[in-house]
Order: C-alpha cells, then sequence, then structure tokens
C-alpha cells in the first residue's frame, strides 16, 4: 500500500474510533429507564448548567476567532505572492489551508468539549456503582477527543496535499508545502485563543471561586452554594479540553507542516510521495498504536489508576517504536540531501526515536518535581510551615530548578538529531514526541472529566463513597496532567525550533551570526516576550478573578439563605463573567504574539526576526518549564498538607493555599500559553516568509 | 599630556578624595569631647557591634575568597599557554593581573565597609541637629567608597599595563592585554562572592528579623529586642555597600579590558598608546566629573532629597558626556579599523554618549516601576486588597512588565554602537554607562549608611525627630538604589556582550549561526542557567533564613524578660548564624558560575560556549531586571500601604508583607547576583580563550 492509502485508512479509524466511544458513553442512560428519580434529576440538572456554560463560552470564543481568522485570512491572501510561481496564488491557497486549519481545530474543540461535558455526568454516576466503570467513562469520553482530534488532523492535512498537488501538477511541491503550512498557522492561531482565553476563563473561574468559597467562607471545593463553582467546573473543560487539545493540534500540524517543507527542499523527497509523506505517517501509526494499547486501559475496584494511565504511555510509546522501525524502512528513501547534508534512512529513524523517549523522560522529570512523593514539593510542604512567603520563595526556586534535566533533554534531542539528519531531523524529532497523542490527548481529556466528576458528585451530594473513587480517578489524572504538560512544551519547543528551520531555509538567509547586532538585539528582544506575555495573562487572571471575587461576595451578601443551602446561587451570572473577562483579556496578548513577527521582519528584516524567534524559544522554553512546574508544586503541595501534613484551616495550609492560588495562572495560563507563543510567531514568520524576502527590513533600508 | 599622565593624576586625585572624605568623616567625635554621656555610649555600643559584625562577616569571607582565588591562579597558571608567544609566560602573566584584580577589589570592599560603619553612627548623630548635616555625613562616607574603588581600579589597571609594556616591550600588545585581562577576572571573582554571600548574609538576617520580629512579635523594624536587628543591619552594609561596590568593580574593571582587548587587534590602536588607553580615559574623565558635581550636594531641612541625589546623577552624565567630547578629539585616532570595519573617531563618542544616557533611563524607568507614586506599584498596592496570592501575582507581573523598555533600550544601544563601531563601540558604551561610577556608588553607599544611621537612631532611641530625619535620608536612598540596580544591571550585559565579543574576536571564531545545532544547544542551555542560579540563591536565602528564623524564636524563648526590653537579646549568635550560613551557601551557585564556562568550553568547544554565553546572556538580563523591580515594587507597595493605604497590622499589610519577603531575596540576592553570573562567565571564556583554542571540544572530536 502507498503511503497515501496509509494514512487516509488510520484516519478514518481514528475518526471511527471517536465515533464508537462517543455513541459508547452518550448511550448511557442517566437514571433509570422508566423514570428518574431525585437524584438523576440533580445530576441532570447540574451537569446541563456545566454544559451549557462551556458551549456558551464557546460559541462566543469562536465568534471572535472567526472574527479574527477572516482577518488573517485577507492578510494572508494580499500579503503572499512569490513572483517565481506565476501559475500558483500563492496567498489564496495559503489563506485556504490557513481556514482549513483553523475550522478543524474548531470542530476538534467543539466536539472534545461536548463529549467532555456529557462524560463527567456518566463517570460521577458510575462511581456510584464501580470505580472499574467510572474509569472507563472517563477514559472513553477522552479517548473521543484524542483519536477525533488526530483523525481529523491527519485528514485535513493529507485532504489538502491531495487537493493541492492534484490540482497543481506543474507547481513545485516546496511551494505547495508552503501554502500548506498555512494549515498548521490556522491550527495555532485557534489554539491561541484556546489557550490564552480558555485559561483566564478556568482560572478567574478557579481562583474566584477558591478565593471567597474556601478562604472567606470556608466550605469546601465545589460546594453547590458557591456561585462560581458552575463557573469553575465549565473552566476545567475549557483549559484542560479544548485548550490543551488545541495546543496540541497546532503541534501537530505544525511539526507536521515544518517537516514537509524542509523535507520538500530534498529532490530525493520531493520526487517519491510516500517518503515526502513519511512526517504524516508518523501520526497515522500512532493512531493503531494507541487505539491497541486502549484495549488494555482497565482498572479494578481499588486499583492504581495512575499506573494504568503510565503504562499506556510507555506501551503506546514502545508500539510506535517498533512499528516506525518497518515503517521507515518501507517508505522512507534510502538517502537524500538537505543543505548539502546526506541523510539517510535510519538517521531520520533514531531521530524520531530520540524524540519519542526523551518526550517520556521530560514527562516524568516533570512529574517527578510536582508530585507530593518526591523531595522538591516535600520541600515546599515544608516551606510553608513558615509561612505564605517561604511558600512562595520555595515554589519559584523549584520551578526554575525543574528546568534544567528537560533542557537537557532538549539540547541532546536537538544536537542527535541535528547531526543525524539537520534539521529535517528536528522536525521528526517533534513528531516522534507527540506520535502517541491521540493516547496522550485521551488522558489529558480524562483529567478534567474525572475532575468534573468530583465536582459534579459533591454538589448531588451522591456521598462520600463515590466522591473518593471521583477523587481516585481525579488524583491520577493530576499527576498525568503534569506529564502531558512536559510533552506539550517539550514538542513546542522543537515544533517551534522545527519551523524556525523551515523559515530560515525558505529565506535562504544566511549569517545569522549570534555576534551579527541585528540578530543579537533580536535574541535579546525575544527573550523578553515570554516574560512580557507572562505578565499579560497572569494580570488577565488576576483582572478576571477579581471581577468573579466581586460577583460572588456579592450574591453571598444579597441573596438571603445561600450559607444554609436555602436559596440558589445565580450560577449563570458567573459563567457569564469568566466568559466576558476572558474574550476580553485575550485580544491584547493575542494581538503581542501575531503582530510582533509581522512587524519585525516588515520594519526590520529577516535576521532580526530569526534572533526574536531563537530568543523568545530558548527564554520561553524554560520559564513555560518552570511556570508550569512550579504551579503544580504547589497545587500537590497544598493537597499533601491537606492529607498528611498540618490539614486543613492550619497556618501551614493557609501559607500553602497563597501558593496554590499563584501557581493557579502559572501553570494553567500563562505557562500553557507560552507553548503558543513560540510556535505562533515561528509558523507566522513561516507563512509570511515570502512576504518578508520581498518587503522585509524597511527600517534597515532607509537608515542604509 | 599624554593619556597615561592624565589617567594615573586622575586615579590620584580620586584615591586623594577618597582620603579627604574618610577623615572628614572619622575626625567627626561621637559625643562631646569632655566625656561621654549615656546616649553616645549607646551610640558608640550600637554601632561597634554593627562594625565588628561586618568586619567578622568581611574576614570570614575573604579568607574564603583567597583560597578560591589561589585555585584559579594556579588554574590560569597552569592551563593558559600561547604558543605563539614563547617569551612571554601567559598563564603567569594573567594569573598575577588576576590576583591583583581580585586583591584591588577586596581592599576597596573592606574600605567601603569600614568607612560605612565609621559613617552609619555619625549621621545618626548628626540627624539630631538637623538634616543638611546628616545627609553631609552620609554622602561623605558614600563618596570614600565611590572614589576610593574608581581610583584603585584605574591605578591597579594603569599600573599593570605600564608595568607589562615596559617589561615586554617585544611582546605583541594583544597578547599583554589579554594577559591583563586576568584583571577583570579576579575582580568580577571577588563580585562573585560579594553579591552571593553577601546577598545571602543581608536577606537571610532581614527575612529571619522581620519574619519573627514583625510578623511574630509585631515589634517595629530595627527594635532592639530583635536578636537579629544587628545582623540586620550588619547586612545592609554587606550586601548594599560592599556586593554593589565589587559588583560595580568588576563591571568597570572587566569593560575596561574588553575595550582593550578589542581594541589591541585594530593596528592604528596598538601603536599609539593614547588611544589605545582610551577606555581607561572614559573612567579617569569621570572622576573630576563625579568630584565636581559632588560638590553642589546638598540638602536643606526639609528639602528634597531625592531630586538631590538624582541632579548628583544627571550633571556628573552632563559633564562626562561634554568633557568626553574633547577628550575623543585629542586622544583618538581619526580612524581604525577592526576586523575590516573602519570606524572613526566620532563613531566611537557617539557609541560612548548612546551608553551613557541609556544607562540613564534605564535607571528612570526602573523607578517608575518601582517607586509608589506610579501605576505600577500602586496597582500591586490594590491587588494586596484581595490577599497575598493577588499581590504576589501582580508583583512578579510587575516585574516581568518591567524588562521591557530596559530591553528595548538595551537592544538600541547594542545596535547603535555596533554599526557605528563594530563590538568596541558596545565595550565603549558600556564603559559610557558606568563613567559616573564615581558618584553612582557614592549615592549607592550613602543609601545603606542612611538606612543604619535609622536603625542606630532606633536602638539608641534618639526620639522621633531624629528618626524622621534618617527616614527621609533613607527613603530617597532607596529610590536612587532602584536606578543604581538599573544601572548594574544594563552596564553588566553590555559588558558580558563586550567580553563575549573580545573572546569572539581572540578565538577567531567563525560559523557561529543561530541555527547551529552545537550554537542552538548552547543557547537554550545558556538560557537555563540564570533560573537555575536563582533558584539555587533564593533557596540559600530561604535556608539561611530559617536558621536565623530558629535562633531568633529561641532566643525569645530562653532568654526571659527579651520582649520587656530587660534582657539583651544575644545580637553576636545572630550575626554568627548569617556569617555562616552565607558562606556555606555561596559554595554551590559559586562553582556553578565558574565551572560551567570551562567545562562547556573543554569538552564541547568554543562555538557551544558561546551558545550558552548568548543564551544566559539574554535570559539573564530580562529575569535579573525582573527579580529586581519585582522586589523593589513589593517593597514600595508595602510601605505605601503603610502610610497611605490600610496602614501596619491591617489585612493589606500583611498581603504585602508576603510580598516583600519574597521579593527580599530576588532583588538583593538573586537577581543582582545574575549580573555576576554573566559577566563572569564572560570573562572566564575570554581569559581561558587560548586554553579552549587548543583543548577544547573534547567530546565533539570523541565523536568525530
Amino acid at each position: 500500500m502507498n503511503s497515501v492509502t496509509i494514512i487516509l485508512a488510520f484516519a478514518f479509524l481514528a475518526i471511527l474510533t471517536a465515533v464508537i466511544y462517543a455513541l459508547k458513553v452518550t448511550r448511557i442512560q442517566i437514571g433509570t429507564e422508566g423514570g428518574k428519580d431525585n437524584e438523576s434529576k440533580k445530576l441532570i440538572e447540574i451537569s446541563s448548567a456545566i454544559s451549557e456554560g462551556a458551549m456558551a463560552f464557546l460559541v462566543r470564543e469562536y465568534k471572535t476567532i472567526s472574527l479574527f481568522i477572516a482577518f488573517m485570512a485577507v492578510l494572508i491572501f494580499f500579503l503572499l505572492d512569490n513572483p517565481e510561481t506565476p501559475d500558483f496564488n500563492d496567498g489564496l491557497f495559503t489563506a485556504i489551508a490557513f481556514v482549513a486549519g483553523a475550522l478543524i481545530s474548531c470542530l476538534s474543540g467543539f466536539i472534545g468539549m461536548k463529549i467532555a461535558t456529557a462524560g463527567n455526568v456518566r463517570t460521577a454516576q458510575a462511581a456510584k456503582t464501580s470505580m472499574t466503570k467510572a474509569f472507563r467513562v472517563a477514559f472513553d469520553s477522552g479517548a473521543v477527543m484524542g483519536f477525533g482530534l488526530v483523525g481529523l488532523a491527519v485528514l485535513g492535512m493529507i485532504g489538502l496535499f491531495l487537493l493541492y498537488t492534484h490540482l497543481f501538477q506543474n507547481v513545485g511541491t516546496l511551494y505547495l508545502m508552503e501554502a500548506l503550512a498555512g494549515f498548521g498557522l490556522g491550527g495555532s492561531a485557534v489554539a491561541l485563543f484556546g489557550r490564552v482565553g480558555g485559561g483566564i476563563y478556568t482560572k478567574a473561574a478557579d481562583v474566584g471561586a477558591d478565593l471567597v468559597g474556601k478562604v472567606e467562607k470556608g466550605i469546601p471545593e465545589d460546594d453547590p452554594r458557591n456561585p462560581a463553582t458552575i463557573a469553575d467546573n465549565v473552566g476545567d473543560n475549557v483549559g484542560d479540553v479544548a485548550g490543551m487539545g488545541a495546543d496540541l493540534f497546532g503541534s501537530c500540524a505544525e511539526a507536521t507542516c515544518a517537516a514537509l517543507v524542509i523535507g520538500a527542499t530534498a529532490t530525493a523527497l520531493s520526487g517519491n510521495t510516500d517518503a515526502l509523506l513519511y512526517p504524516l505517517l508518523i501520526s497515522a501509526f500512532g493512531i493503531p498504536a494507541s487505539l491497541l494499547t486502549s484495549f488494555i486501559a482497565s482498572v479494578k475496584e481499588g486499583g492504581n489508576v495512575e499506573r494504568v494511565l503510565k503504562i499506556q504511555l510507555w506501551v503506546s510509546t514502545l508500539i510506535v517504536g517498533a512499528v516506525m522501525y518497518f515503517v521507515t524502512d518501507k517508505y522512507m528513501v534510502d538517502s537524500f540531501e538537505i543543505a548539502g547534508k546526506t541523510i539517510g534512512k535510519w538517521n531520520v529513524y533514531i531521530s524520531l526515536i530520540v524524540g519519542l523517549f526523551s518526550g517520556m523522560f521530560i514527562g516524568l522529570i516533570t512529574e517527578y518535581y510536582t508530585s507530593h512523593s518526591y523531595k522538591p514539593v516535600r520541600e515546599v510542604v515544608d516551606a510553608s510551615k513558615t509561612g505564605a512567603a517561604t511558600n512562595i520563595i520555595y515554589g519559584l526556586a523549584l520551578g526554575y530548578q525543574s528546568s534544567v534535566v528537560p533542557v537537557i533533554l532538549l539540547v541532546i534531542t536537538i544536537v542527535t538529531a541535528n547531526i543525524l539528519a539537520g534539521m529535517y531531523g528536528i522536525a521528526i524529532a517533534a513528531l516522534g514526541m507527540i506520535s502517541t497523542i491521540a493516547i496522550g490527548l485521551t488522558i489529558d481529556a480524562y483529567g478534567p472529566v474525572s475532575d468534573n466528576a468530583g465536582g459534579i458528585a459533591e454538589m448531588a451530594e451522591l456521598g462520600k463513597e463515590v466522591r473518593n473513587r471521583t477523587d481516585t480517578l481525579d488524583a491520577a489524572g493530576n499527576t498525568t496532567a503534569a506529564i502531558g504538560k512536559g510533552f506539550a512544551i517539550g514538542s513546542a519547543a522543537l515544533t517551534s525550533l522545527a519551523l524556525f528551520a523551515a523559515f530560515i531555509t525558505r529565506t535562504k538567509t544566511t549569517g545569522l551570526d549570534i555576534l551579527n547586532a541585528e540578530v543579537f538585539g533580536g535574541l535579546l528582544f525575544g527573550a523578553m516576550l515570554p516574560f512580557v506575555f507572562t505578565a499579560m495573562t497572569m494580570k488577565s487572571v488576576g483582572k478576571a478573578a477579581v471581577d468573579m471575587v466581586e460577583e460572588v461576595r456579592k450574591q453571598f451578601r444579597e441573596i438571603p439563605g445561600i450559607m444554609e443551602g436555602k436559596a440558589k446561587p445565580d450560577y449563570k451570572r458567573c459563567v457569564d463573567i469568566s466568559t466576558t473577562a476572558a474574550l476580553r483579556e485575550m485580544i491584547l496578548p493575542g494581538l503581542l504574539v501575531l503582530l510582533t513577527p509581522i512587524l519585525v521582519g516588515y520594519l526590520f528584516g529577516i535576521k532580526s526576526l530569526a534572533g526574536v524567534l531563537a530568543g523568545a524559544l530558548v527564554a520561553g522554553v524554560v520559564l513555560a518549564i518552570s511556570s508550569a512546574n512550579s504551579g503544580g508544586g504547589w497545587d500537590n503541595a497544598k493537597k499533601y498538607i491537606e492529607k498528611a501534613a498540618g490539614g486543613k484551616g492550619s497556618d501551614q495550609h493557609k501559607a500553602a493555599v497563597v501558593g496554590d492560588t499563584v501557581g493557579d495562572p502559572l501553570k494553567d495560563t500563562s505557562g500553557p500559553s507560552i507553548n503558543i507563543l513560540i510556535k505562533l510567531m515561528a509558523i507566522t514568520s513561516l507563512v509570511f516568509a515570502e512576504f518578508f524576502v520581498q518587503h522585509g527590513g524597511l527600517l534597515l533600508r532607509l537608515f542604509q
């Protein structure tokens, strides 16, 4: 079979899998068939509120996004015109790919949210009877997102590939691949809003709910008396399902585009469709590997959920690693040449393997730094004894320190892949790292579903045993979420570097010497961007949270009987506030990310832009890892204190709550948004490469 | 007059000025001539305790440093041997310059501490009668440090220059200048320990004193009942006088060395001593400019101290700017060539001016972000209303955001200087930025003297009016300290870049393309270093502070009558604890900074090392600015709340105290230490350049 057939077949397999899992989940009845008991009615009521809130947000977010997508599409259409391709309207076809990427990413997000908000209540219900069932429902819900997204992404890319190569048989493959890169930009642009907007939403709700509920009123998490509790649960979906999905969709699409563009510069690849499509084969073969693995996902009552999830990651990783050996042998050409370097097929394979495993190790080291089973978090726990200040100091230090090993792993990956297969190797390593994305995303989406299930169980007062089961599921999800974040950052780093390399290859830029003042100036400027971006997103969460706090306080004040559980709070108002704030606050950071590369390239030229990309990349990776792990560490330090140290209400716990609250926006908004910052700036540069070649460096020309 | 005569004359002028100011300060009697009243006895007793504590620390620190200096000197002696200079023992003469730099830096620190601890009590006494007198005593004490340090630095460099050029008339100037660079390394190595050790000392004492005194016991700052109060006052001297002094000594020596090395590659300069010594002329002419300015430093009772200090900076800046016009015209050659680029004398002058003024602007923007008169700190004040967590979030965001303008100013400086005068221009811009260092250091050292004076006034119970006067002096010192920190970071960035350039020039490295995997891997690794370094130093402060907290708590528990003022706490124990902790904790970060460049260069070669230097530089600058300004912002937010918002003891104030405590190590230990990190790694690379040329890249050679 040729590559195209296989890729198409596996894409459809993924979509079919998603459909089957979706049916499996949604067919579960809530309550008995005959009539609904009171408990079930309550379950339906609560989950509908969450589902409606999530959809309301998504609809409003997509409206904003569509305006933006239209604007960008027009920009692409008018700015891009390559004189080397008179027969091919670069602007138009890049814009089409861009819109396709954006739409498919939105669609994936929508499906993920739909099923997550259907799965949460069913998980809660299943938890009434057994852990095994509850786990399976949550896992299946996650799988819809995991497989659906990968299937759609792969289908979108192979579809466009077939369309463009069929329509323009006389246009060079490289130009077509460049137009295809618009798909990555589209996916990434949606991810920007998903991560930033979603991140702000979820943390505004979370911080708002905690600050008034837990701290001021002393009521537990997910207490139905807290007006922000529905918004908080909506937020888990918005941030961790739609946001994370869009982020990884972006990584997958962008890394593929980077590999295709770089690969197309090699004649041995551009003339051989099977080999050229090798990057898509990686994602495609990840699908059956993930599917096989998902069959063994099963938890016994009282079993170790975390272990089951980690085994999922390991098994799928090993299968992909093994299968790709044969795939490489069959579909990759024996050797090809890029930028004067001869690259053998096994060099490509080893690059893939290095990326694949370095992803796993980054995940595991992330777990070491954020799990309360190990020393770093225990130190934060101890530091909390002397107050909030020392808790913060140790938590920040934990994050900063946690960057060492991932950075070294990334350096090893980059250097190895580059020595073996040049910049193509780095793109392949990035794809290797996310080749098991179907199972990875399944587990990622499993987390918020379980979390929500716990919230619903609490609100519907399903009893302690049920809550214990969902808590166990949720706790495992938290650990794997940390691993997932490690993956996301690592893959973002490699993807950006690959895109960056594609950009440089494309613009044929030389003389990017770090001591060149344009390049160095760019490096310094670029290194500052992740910090400013973090500042913006942190403050956005702060502002949105203040709005939320005020609303919650107002409701407690003005609606009599809330605290006694006699009156119902106005959940919808809180959902509205989070939605409005998130959409308002995502504009400024969004503009920063999108306009910076375009303006720098236009005004200061390609060398400065290259410097900016590299500076933002290196500083951004470190800051993103630090932010995510500081946040994760604070979170788990607090949980440990609740369970095994001072306990809730102790001074130690109060200190830990401060850290947890600071960490929330860092780990769920700012940190993950940096992934998008570095990827999006790189792919924007790649897509607008031709524009910069023709018109870039306006100011430099003026001074010369 | 030739350059040499002028430089020598001004160096002696500076030393003479320092001596005169020193006599002026120390001749002030404490108490009346005839016999000591009770108050004076108390003053003497307290100030002796501070002075003894400071000296005890310095002696122990210098012992540790001398071991280290001996080790490094041996390393330099054995590792350096340039086959191109058979008649010249590179290792030996670099080691001699190294030891000279280290000794002179230690001597400057010692003098600064000696006079600061003599000036503090005299300032307190003068504050009994008048603001004008008190200001003058504090300013004069600072001036001893300012002028003494610059005089000794310039004298040391010109002395070595004369010695080496006289002894080795047949050895090329470039090789001699390289040996001279050892002087910069020596100064910088002392600065490492001064900044890191001093920073840990001062903050352990401060945090320890505050956590138990202010937070737990509710007694005011500098209350004599607090056992850590003497240690706290010692810390101000150790960190802000000796540490800051060593830092700027390092910048001055390193930037001069970088300029000399780069300049010596131009035949037109290496053959013309007047022009070659232009870099030293900048520092030399800064001396009379600063001296003239210092004459107009005067404050009326109730006058605006901050304004007086800022005028000092502006006037000295303008004088240097104007004078250097004539100096450039007279001593610089009309044009010379470096690395194929022809550079005219006015290009050099403009580079100097750009550096000079961008330093001022960086200082002013730093003030904007850290003074409570402006929006950023006010936002932190507001955020404190909702608790410690939002205080932290807004404070972190403030720091991150505050890096934008300084980074842009640095980029403009770098690009302009580079366009005009290549890498020589960047070294000159760095020297321009610190050309007014004599007055800058005067003001920097004035701060802790006033701060101490306040502490002494409080402990000796001199009355409210006296304390008000010292508080006014201190407050102005805090603002100018923020400006000083901006200068220190900016100059560190330019200095490192100049050193980096000298290193590359020296090793004749080409092909430092950012997409080269060795370079990019280095960049990423380098960007991680400032974070790890920050984590280490923050935790060191945390650990040392915990030691201190336990000691203070123990004393409150075990010495009956402390709280009632009936029994005296054991101040000495606390001083000891800070000293021991600081010396213990500075080892690890110290090793990281010194061994990293040597190991990276040896194992992975010059390209990787260049990447590491550039990565550490760009990420370090941003992190250093952020850390300093977050800390400054938190500090002033707390002060504003005390004065004009919630007031002491309010919830808002409690939240602000958390931020202030987190900010303390960030702004006074970790942030400033990053200056040293980036400079020291760069000069280590430069000094060991020849070693890397001969033996670097061991691992790379193994794999090839």
